[in-house]
């Protein structure tokens, strides 16, 4: 549990978490928001159209192009990109509010947004996920069935690429194990929350 | 759990651990030790003569001011420091030994000594153990009931200077429930050993 004082209510982290395809990100965060309360997701805003299935709000919130250059020029995004044809931004005021109520925000985004983040928010906690072995990542993207052939090629050959910026992460969790490694990205919460600086900015202890 | 490949052995951490008298770092280590079988306790060398009950290579290590000098003169201190009329020393060897072992190795010391570990060896893991307040701290002093009036004074007022250090270590344990305390240490360990720059030395993983 964090060390809270209730009078004086603690800013929540910004937590950055990427990896590719194949290192479970999706299992994991859901697990840990499970475990814990206090950590809410980020939900990044783009312009291009909901797919069958996807929930505005839930998924994305799915602007037009006019009002996400509004935002752009009213600087509303903490950082923004243009990817196959679409934009798509982290929303700065949810982010913002969350930390200010306590909670530890998670961004679920790419090593290009990732590295953005860090530069902006210096702050943040950087969390690359990854597969125990390039083996385990290859059997778990053939294993999902649901693609073809030249996806699948196409999703190792950016995992490549977003293998080779793990080291610019602050910390390194390797998915062998569900469970362990949910615990860990639990143990660098708690152990970031006990950081003295962290714990001076919110006054947890004052002599 | 640290995630470990048996065949790359990890390096242990160097756990720096300073705190006023009063702030509980006697239970929590003992609490730490009995979880944790990958700790080690850095027993100290000193020239000061030995107490009643107090064992060779357990308490400290009891040198003749001859060998200590010695000791100097070849480097085999980490740290020392001269208090009270004798010399105190964290020895090399055991420390270095010890992490090449995979043992995390734990130095229990003053903010002095800390101070000049952190100088040394700037990827040690600095934490400061606290009461929640000076009101405890006191009251925790004043119970222990073996000491005079103006051994709790002096004692007081040496918690005072090492209370200014705090914010020079890099986590702050606030020690209100021990469990939650030694919880929060295990995290640390936990979060330090999954940091990028150590996986990587580590070559937990590799692609």
């Amino acid at each position: 549990m964090t060390q809270a004082n209730p009078a004086h209510p603690r800013q929540g982290l910004l937590i950055v978490i990427s990896g590719p395809s194949g290192a479970g990100k999706g299992t994991i965060l859901r697990r840990l928001f499970e475990r814990r309360q206090d950590c809410v997701y980020s939900v990044s805003a783009t312009t291009r159209s909901p797919r069958p299935g996807e929930v505005e709000g839930k998924n994305y919130h799915f602007l037009s192009l006019q009002t996400f250059n509004d935002w752009i020029a009213q600087d509303r995004f903490i950082e923004w990109a243009h990817h196959f044809g679409a934009y798509y931004g982290t929303p700065r005021a949810f982010v913002e509010e969350q930390q200010k109520e306590g909670k530890h925000v998670v961004l679920e985004i790419d090593v290009k947004g990732g590295a953005e983040i860090m530069a902006k928010v210096p702050d943040c906690v950087s969390i690359f996920l990854t597969p125990p072995s390039w083996q385990v990542l290859e059997e778990r993207l053939r294993g999902r069935g649901t693609e073809k052939q030249e996806q699948i090629a196409e999703r190792l050959l950016v995992a490549r690429t977003e293998l080779k910026n793990m080291e610019h992460y602050s910390y390194t969790v390797v998915n062998d194990r569900i469970e362990e490694a949910v615990e860990l990205v639990n143990s660098i919460i708690e152990a970031e929350m006990a950081r003295s600086s962290r714990v001076y900015r919110d006054k947890v202890i004052q002599f």
